[in-house]
C-alpha cells in the first residue's frame, strides 16, 4: 500500500470509501456506498499507517483518536488491547453481539464461520451469573464457543472458556440397605457411625465418610442429610434422643449458612450416581468423581446462588488452582426446577 | 503393662494414682498425690486398652468417653483427631495456651523444649485477624513455631504455619527523575503514558508499568498513585485537564473499594525498595520482588484490614494457589501506625 487511505470519524464510526475494499480486506463491513469500520478497526489501522482518520476536517493522530474513542466507546482501551492481541495472533475479528467475533485459525470471514464468542471484561468489573448465562446461551444457541477476556490492571489478558454442562452416570445397581438398629452420633459439626459393619458399607459400598479408625466412620453435614433422608442411617444427638431430617437440616444451616445450596447440589451430584467429597483443600464445596471407580477426581464443584456476581478475582483464583491439581472448575446454580452446571476454564487462544 | 490402669473421669479431667506415672511415660502431669490427664490423652489410652476410665462408679467405653467428652470440651472430636494423628507419628503433645505444646520429631517433655503451639479449628470455623496475630505474639515471644491445624469436614487435617514477616530491601540510589512536561492520561481505569522516552524510564528505572507497544506505557492505578504522590508522572484526563493525587485518589476509591487498603500496602512496599505488581492472575492483589534484579516473584501479596475474617476455606485456597507457583503467601494489614505482614504457608508436621 503507498499512501493512506482517508477515512472519517462519524457517529462512532469510522468510514471509508468503497474502493478501499480491495486493499483493506477482512477488515469492516460493506454498507451502501461505504465501508464502516469499528473503532478497535481504525485504531489498529492507524497505528500500522494504513489509513488517516478526519473528524470534523482535522486529522487525528494515534493518540487523539484513543482519547476520542475512549469518549465515545466505554472500556475502548480494554477492548483495543484484545482486538489487537487476537489480530497480532493471526485471528480474524469481526464487532458482534458480545464484543467480538472470532473465526478459527487459518479461517476468515466469508470462508469459514466464526468461531468463538469473545466478551471483553476488566478483571475490576463485577460479573453476575444471570448475565453470564443468558450470554451462554445466545452463544450456545448458535453452536459458538463462549471466551471471557478478562484484562487485568497490567493489560495481561487471560482467555477463560465457559460451557454448560451436566452430570449424569449410570448408577451402579448395588445399593446401600436401609439403616437397621445402629445409629449415628451427631458430635457438634460432624456425625459418627460407631458399628463396624455399617461403618464398612457406607464406606465401601456408598463411597461415604472417612474411616477414623477400623470401627468409626465419620461423615459431612452433606453425607449425614443424604443418608438420613435416604432412610440410609438413623441419628441420635448426645442424649441418644433421634434427630429428624428435617431438624438436622435446620441444625445444618446454622453451623454452614450456605448449607442449603450446597446440599441441593450434592443430592443433584448423587443421585446422578456421582461420588462425591469434599473441597475443602482446594477453596471449593466438592470435588466429583465419575462414579465409585475413578480414583482421581477430575471436578470440582462449587455451589453459588443463581444471584451470584463473580468477583473475577475470585473466579481467577479458583480456576487457576483447579488447573494446578489437573482438575475442571464447575459452578452449580439453583434454577426453580433444576441445577445447572457451568464448567469455566482458561483457555489458550 | 499388663492390666489396664483405673482411673477416674473427674471435672473436665482424667485423674490417676501417682503410681501410674512409670506406666505412663510422656502422658499427663503430676499434681499433688495424682496424675492428671487430658481427654485427649484419655481417649488415646483407652482406645489402646491402656486404660479404664470410670465415670460415677461406671466404666466408660470409647464411644461413652467420646460422647463425654463432647458435651464438656468444646470441638473435643477435632482435636482428638489432630492429637491421635501427631501421636500415631511419633510426636509427644502436651497441653499448652494453644490447644497443645507439640515437641520437635525425637524430642520430649523434660528432654527438649517444646517447639510448636498448635491450634486446632474446624475449617467451618471463622478465624479474626485480629485473634490471630495476638497469639502469634505470644507464640514468637516464647520463640516457638504457630502452627495451625485445620480440620475439613472429612477429618483430614491441614497444618499451617503462621509467622510474623518483613519486607526490606537496600534500595537502589538510581531513581527516577521528576517528571518533566510529559503527560500521562487517565482512559477510564487505567492510565497511558504516550511519550517514549518516559515510559521506557519508567518501565526500566522504576519497575512500573507495562509496555502497550514501543511508545506508549500503561500504569496501573495503585501505580500512578505512587507516581503521582513522588510527583514523578503529571496527570491529566481526557480534556487535557490535570488531575491531582487527591482527586485521583477519590476516583480510583470508586472503582474499587478497597483501594486504599491496598494503596496502603504497595507503598510501604516499594518505599522499602520492592518490586510490586499485579497479582490478579492469582486472585491476589500483589506479586512482590525482590528488587529489580529478581526474574520470579517470591511472594503474592494480599491487602487485608485489621479487622478481617477469614474464612478458612478461602486462605486453604490461597496458600494452596500460592505454593502451586513456588510463592509465599503474605497477608498484609494496617496498625495505625505501620503495616504489618503475616506469612501463612502449609507445612508438613
Amino acid at each position: 500500500m503507498d499512501k493512506e487511505i482517508i477515512s472519517e470519524l462519524r457517529s462512532g464510526k469510522v468510514i471509508l470509501g468503497q474502493e478501499a475494499a480491495t486493499e483493506l480486506v477482512n477488515y469492516g463491513r460493506k454498507k451502501e456506498g461505504f465501508i464502516e469500520l469499528s473503532l478497535e478497526e481504525a485504531a489498529y489501522l492507524i497505528e500500522r499507517a494504513k489509513i488517516s482518520v478526519f473528524f470534523e476536517k482535522k486529522e487525528l493522530n494515534f493518540e487523539f483518536f484513543v482519547k476520542k474513542a475512549s469518549q465515545i466507546s466505554h472500556n475502548f482501551e480494554l477492548k483495543y488491547v484484545v482486538y489487537k492481541d487476537l489480530r497480532e495472533r493471526g485471528y480474524f475479528v469481526q464487532p458482534g453481539t458480545t464484543d467480538f467475533r472470532v473465526y478459527p485459525r487459518g479461517g476468515s470471514p466469508g470462508t469459514t464461520p466464526a468461531e468463538y464468542f469473545v466478551h471483553v471484561i476488566s478483571e475490576r468489573e463485577p460479573l453476575g451469573l444471570g448475565e453470564l448465562i443468558k450470554q451462554l446461551k445466545v452463544v450456545e444457541n448458535v453452536r459458538k464457543r463462549m471466551i471471557l477476556a478478562i484484562v487485568d490492571e497490567e493489560s495481561d489478558i487471560t482467555f477463560y472458556e465457559v460451557r454448560s454442562t451436566v452430570f449424569k452416570e449410570v448408577k451402579e445397581s448395588k445399593g446401600l440397605t436401609p439403616a437397621g438398629s445402629e445409629v449415628a452420633t451427631l458430635l457438634q459439626d460432624r456425625v459418627v457411625v460407631w458399628d463396624q459393619k455399617r461403618s464398612n458399607d457406607l464406606f465401601s459400598i456408598g463411597f461415604f465418610g472417612r474411616l477414623l479408625d477400623e470401627k468409626r466412620l465419620q461423615l459431612s453435614l452433606v453425607e449425614s442429610s443424604y443418608l438420613l433422608q435416604n432412610d440410609n442411617i438413623k441419628l441420635v444427638d448426645l442424649n441418644d434422643c433421634a434427630i429428624s431430617f428435617e431438624d438436622f437440616f435446620e441444625y445444618a444451616t446454622k453451623i454452614e449458612p450456605d448449607f442449603a445450596a450446597k446440599y441441593k447440589v450434592y443430592e443433584d451430584l448423587r443421585n446422578n450416581g456421582m461420588s462425591v467429597k469434599t473441597g475443602f483443600k482446594f477453596g471449593t464445596h466438592f470435588r466429583v468423581y465419575d462414579g465409585m471407580k475413578d480414583t482421581h477426581s477430575r471436578f470440582l464443584v462449587h455451589a453459588i446462588s443463581s444471584e451470584h456476581v463473580f468477583s473475577l478475582q475470585e473466579m481467577s483464583r479458583a480456576i487457576r488452582l483447579s488447573h494446578s491439581v489437573r482438575k475442571k472448575m464447575v459452578f452449580a446454580y439453583d434454577t426453580d426446577h433444576k441445577i445447572g452446571y457451568i464448567d469455566i476454564g482458561r483457555v489458550k487462544l
